[in-house]
């Protein structure tokens, strides 16, 4: 993992980056990942979203120079680097809970939990994993 | 641990019992496990709340039968049940937590993350620091 992650939390907290706002940056960010244009029609139905909240959130993420619409939704640097962390974040924590659970495995507490991890903890279970699984 | 902790969650979701709640209740089960009388004003400060505040909330726990006033904060039966589960979700997270991060283990982690870990992988993380430490 990216050492630079771990100037992330402060940075998150200093631009305000709300819990709902992680979700919507790691969505953009998974869709770059597969060069997927995405509109604003398509975010609301992928996080299950009215559309005219999401519009509304759009519209903070590029006031907060993390995404832009032109016409479609894309992240900044600034937000692929935000959106990096998070996906690495529900990655590791996939992957931890996985083998934790096995088969009652439930998306739903990674989706729970993610936020609240922090980068060391994050860290430390990337190296627990690559152990456990080496 | 306990079985009768699967049971739990649904439970706490039905008695509408918030995060602010479980902090309540495993600090007053924290105190009956030293047989510590705990008055309002005792309680607010240990947990930094205002006086009000915490009287507020006791009221809340005394309807929904978790706990007592006479005239020191008890739990009910069913208060002590609950506060056993919660007890011991902070434990064993707690106890992961400090092998994974060791010096630099921060009980604030605990804290965030402890609200949204479902009885299963509290199980399980019980199993596997069983194995870790055995």
């Amino acid at each position: 993992m990216n050492n630079e992650f771990y100037t992330l939390t402060t940075y998150l907290h200093q631009k305000k980056i709300t819990y709902v706002m992680e979700d919507y940056i790691e969505m953009l960010y998974r869709k770059s990942l597969l060069n997927e244009p995405v509109t604003i029609t398509h975010l609301s139905k992928l996080l299950h979203i009215k559309k005219s909240s999401c519009s509304k959130m759009i519209s903070k993420l590029i006031n907060n120079n993390i995404a832009t619409k032109s016409p479609t939704l894309k992240l900044t640097k600034e937000g692929l680097k935000i959106g990096k962390y998070l996906y690495y974040r529900h990655e590791i924590l996939t992957n931890f809970l996985t083998i934790l659970n096995k088969e009652n495995f439930k998306l739903e507490q990674v989706e729970k939990i993610e936020h609240f991890i922090d980068p060391l903890t994050l860290k430390n279970l990337n190296t627990l994993l690559k152990n456990i699984t080496s």
